[in-house]
């Protein structure tokens, strides 16, 4: 019970608890990470370097709108919720700002590590946030049934097997995923799936109509927008310089906006009276840029770009429509904000794409190209063919440590003392914030209501009219 | 009838028909468009460049705030109505992802049209967004009475008008309009409104109680705030690389700074009792950068800036409070967003002011600057007067592609069969989005309520008066 | 009284008179701000410059993030209170387009006048947003208790002190705030925070049930969020380029991370039943950008970053909580924003822990970067010590300025003709904006309400027992 003293002592205790975490990780920080050679004030000299070439003006403007997208993105898309405003931003602050130190650390430890410290610089920022961003994938698909301190013990776990995966796939195996068709978004989504398929609420049907408040959806159309306009820069940003990122945010603006379309078209065919569903434009519209994650930095044509958007697009929405009551029906997944339909999916369809891109690459379409596209082809260390099936083989791997790990870390959130919030409490703010006496909410009345067909049809007309005349 | 099982059909058969629309650009793109040498991997490295030498580092950035104005700043200005919000963000996104890829190809058969093919990178993103924009201008004319299969249509011939008329001025005429005082605010402002006094409606007048929502405005103050901050990009986009980009940048910065001021300062002098009107401030502001959108380029002089900007925020601020109500009464044009003070007047004093710096251009206060800003002049085609002229005569070009246009628009969107929505379901979501059970709106109460008096309605042109003589 | 005809005509009389203030500004400007030889067109190209060498492209896409973080992110941030978000985000508008014209002449006369002109470009424009950002928080000090006319008094008064203040650190004193803990969040809090104890007003406490309304406080997180993920580039934004950018950004980033973790840890410390209060995330969460100000150009050590920022986030979130109290009921000082948390202490922290740096700079450590983070260690004029007891007397100075400016301001601000808000007035946006008869505003109810129960206070309390007890 929220109000409960020992519920209470037990919110007052945990996420306290969180000064140790960051106490820990400053400590690892301390012993193990340094600046890298362009950071660090006399490395950078000692080279003989022009400003120009420090990789920061090739990669920041790219990690600055990641970096909107991780926070603004991320946080407003999950306050469509009618008053779980408050911890959709409030948490996605928290999580991100946890993972994205964790994951220097762990990334750090499997990418970066020589002489024994961890270097760091504007690469590792990025790929902090894009750890952070596959920690709030999961958390979409388990959002209003998890208290912090859940969150924050799945992200501890989830950002280890992330970098693990990354590890696998990118070191092992030379798989290509500039944009994390495979590792952000297919391992994120799977990753939280089956974690709030463990966690599963039998009673919590009723919480629907809980969701959605006009206002609520205009602040999570605020997320959408910033996510559908940055994401050029997230695929782009740690592709090769010059003409990968060039061509890496073009493919990806195609694809954005010909998924918007295909969402459009979809979501008025299967709505309805054939009117639009808000939910299918703040989600499905994004899956056009989840589908080109790993082909983007390919020479996937302009062409191919919109063609994937907007099969994306298409399939979202029906996700949305049709499987997202089946996977809650029979498969009791509970899946919040749909992670299925905008990352799952899409990410599956996008590796899938990067497996045929691959398989098509030749070394006439790249020319002097092909060696930062696709290193091992170019070295003739493999064929094009054997790209697309490692590509491939990318996926499975990718599938397993996402089940494997959400299952486990299910378990671990289920551990009695993490003050997980009652079904009465879920998708409510109050059970993990205060209502200062002076906080209000608006009062919930039913969609477009013209007024006056409230309580009282009789007086508001009137009242309206009224308001007018004075005019 | 909204509901009505014909209208329904009818909604339920236009957006999907967007499926042929976009089957059919993306066929013209597999046969058209290619990446440019700048985002192709194979003829990038062809030619011997260092990575920092690629276009994208130079104009990638202000893309990227051109977008964020296009999606989020032109989306949320228009959500300062009650109960459109859905439709104004909504309809923006759809719009803007349509023009985009429309413009792509008619602005690439117009101006980078090679060999056969279409060459694309991060101009043709930028040209693209500054198409979509005019197109959302003219939206802003006829927001809330067109539904989104008219709004498309509208989208698909303004796109080709736009493309030919900058086609006639930037490259027959050879007029300099960086910033596009001309191509996009006076050619969108005056399609919109033409196109709207061709659909204008007699009995909409009562309308005008459904706008303005305390927290709608807010929101609308987001999408102000983000066109204002990134203007100086948008401008500086496509000016000549070095001095010329920081330059344009600098002077919108102070012509912004200055309408600003003089928004405030006539929104006073114009209001009730002195007070402050909020429409002034969501759209006056931002004249500033429409004016001098042909100049900022050039050696307009910080002073310049500040006094164009200072009279556009004037002018603007009294078109909204006196000339708004005369262009719906006598010229029958119902101006939404009052687009003809924010983009039409400020776009046509932007024309003559580019005239004006035209015609004051000299060697020597450009030195070998000139060639980027005026090629004509500085290869003695033409003269610094008879460069003015043609600016001059850019204007008629283009009021006369708007004018005809629009009227043709109209005449288009005017089609039974395009689902226009009756007088009663002007500015109203509900005609085109789904209410799920649970999404709720605001119960709507007079501004500036103190709390607890909301109940009785016959207190209310009092309480106002006595909350004043309290003070 | 609002209504009456003299605050009517002593209203419609004040603003108008920014006119006027534009115009000496404009002449000034015409006088004496030429563009500098990286903007003007003839200069630029004089000189046998590649374009990539203009500034223009190191420092725009910071300077673009600084001015969202001035616009958006302030503005919003001060949306909290439920009926002053019109004046919060308006005057925040306002104050911001005047300071940075009057700081971008004030700042050019101190520090960049040569032969009789002022030269600006690109860093004008960042120091000029910096400007604004000081009058801002203190802004944030008397934030709605002021009149617009008030404000911009304020502002005439501070930007220049600023000026003068930073003039004597930098240029005089030899002290390095690249970030600005001293001469933006120290000097902008206790100027503001003076001010505000001069304006002192006994009767205010009621207006404390004012604060807060649900969507207000996701408003206010759009300002919390945007100044928090462009932090980096604040900092970063006037720092040597090269490694001095490179890790400023990561320094702050890294610091701001831990200070969310932090303001959360302590914001459930502290809380009632151990809910967190969104005050604190709103605002604490921001402190560890401050506390680097001046550290994070130097070699803090990523570690050094955490730790500072971690003590940020718990110092500031304990000032919310047991401090701001005693600030107003000891001190008289009614900070409405709690700057003194937010910059004020986290500012002289920044200051301390600048000095500790400094201190400890070695040529070891900086290599040849010394010469561009400390240039007189480096030419051998100082030793690190004597550079940090500089920097430790540079905050005595930034606070003598500080407290003298605003008891000065707050003397001036009580000119009795400059229309201050009565206590019933106060944090009503209804004194300085025109309600159109349709203008709306959400009814205010208890936070996080079951529909349907708004209407019996006496429930209210048992209400939320109730609902714990049915989990």
């Amino acid at each position: 019970m929220a109000g409960s003293p020992s519920r209470a002592a037990g919110r007052r205790l945990q996420l306290p608890l969180l000064s140790f975490l960051q106490g820990a990780t400053a400590v690892l920080f301390a012993v193990f990470v340094r600046y890298n050679h362009k950071t660090d004030a006399a490395l950078w000299h000692r080279g003989n370097h022009s400003n120009a070439d420090n990789e920061f003006y090739f990669r920041y403007p790219s990690f600055q709108d990641v970096h909107a997208m991780v926070f603004v993105g991320f946080g407003f898309l999950m306050v469509f919720l009618q008053r779980y405003g408050f911890s959709s931003v409030g948490f996605t602050f928290l999580l991100a700002a946890f993972a994205l130190q964790w994951s220097t650390l762990v990334q750090g430890f499997l990418h970066s590590f020589h002489g024994g410290h961890i270097h760091v610089g504007v690469e590792s920022m990025i790929n902090a946030d894009f750890c952070a961003g596959a920690v709030l994938i999961s958390f979409g698909a388990v959002l209003g049934k998890t208290g912090p301190a859940q969150l924050l013990l799945m992200a501890l776990l989830e950002v280890v097997l992330f970098g693990i995966n990354e590890f696998v796939l990118l070191h092992l195996l030379g798989v290509r995923d500039a944009g994390g068709s495979m590792t952000i978004h297919t391992f994120g989504a799977y990753f939280g799936l089956v974690l709030s398929q463990v966690l599963y609420r039998p009673q919590l049907e009723k919480s629907k109509h809980r969701q959605g408040l006009y206002h609520s959806d205009l602040f999570a159309m605020i997320g959408t927008i910033f996510l559908w306009i940055f994401w050029p820069s997230f695929n782009a940003a740690l592709t090769s310089l010059g003409a990968g990122q060039h061509r890496t945010a073009l493919n990806t603006y195609y694809s954005l906006a010909a998924s918007t379309l295909g969402t459009f078209a979809l979501s008025a065919l299967v709505g309805e009276d054939g009117r639009l569903d808000m939910v299918h434009i703040q989600n499905a519209a994004l899956a056009g840029r989840v589908v080109v994650g790993t082909s983007s930095e390919m020479m996937l044509t302009p062409f191919g770009a919109l063609a994937a958007g907007f099969l994306a697009g298409t399939v979202s929405t029906l996700g949305y429509k049709f499987f997202t009551p089946i996977l809650e029906s029979k498969f009791k997944v509970q899946d919040t904000c749909g992670v299925h339909n905008l990352h799952g999916m899409p990410g599956v369809l996008g590796v899938l794409l990067g497996v045929l891109v691959a398989g098509l690459a030749t070394h006439e379409a790249y020319g002097d190209g092909l060696e930062s596209v696709f290193p091992l082809i170019a070295e003739g260390q493999r064929s094009a063919t054997s790209q697309a099936m490692y590509q491939l083989f990318g996926l499975f791997v990718t599938l397993m440590f996402a089940s494997v790990g959400g299952g486990l870390g299910g378990l671990l959130l289920k551990l009695p003392f993490l003050d997980s919030p009652p079904d009465s409490q879920c998708y409510e703010d109050q059970v993990h914030w205060q209502a200062p006496g002076a906080t209000l909410s608006p009062l919930p009345t039913p969609a477009f209501q013209v007024p006056g067909e409230h309580e009282d049809k009789a007086q508001r007309p009137l009242r309206v009219e009224e308001a007018d005349t004075q005019a």
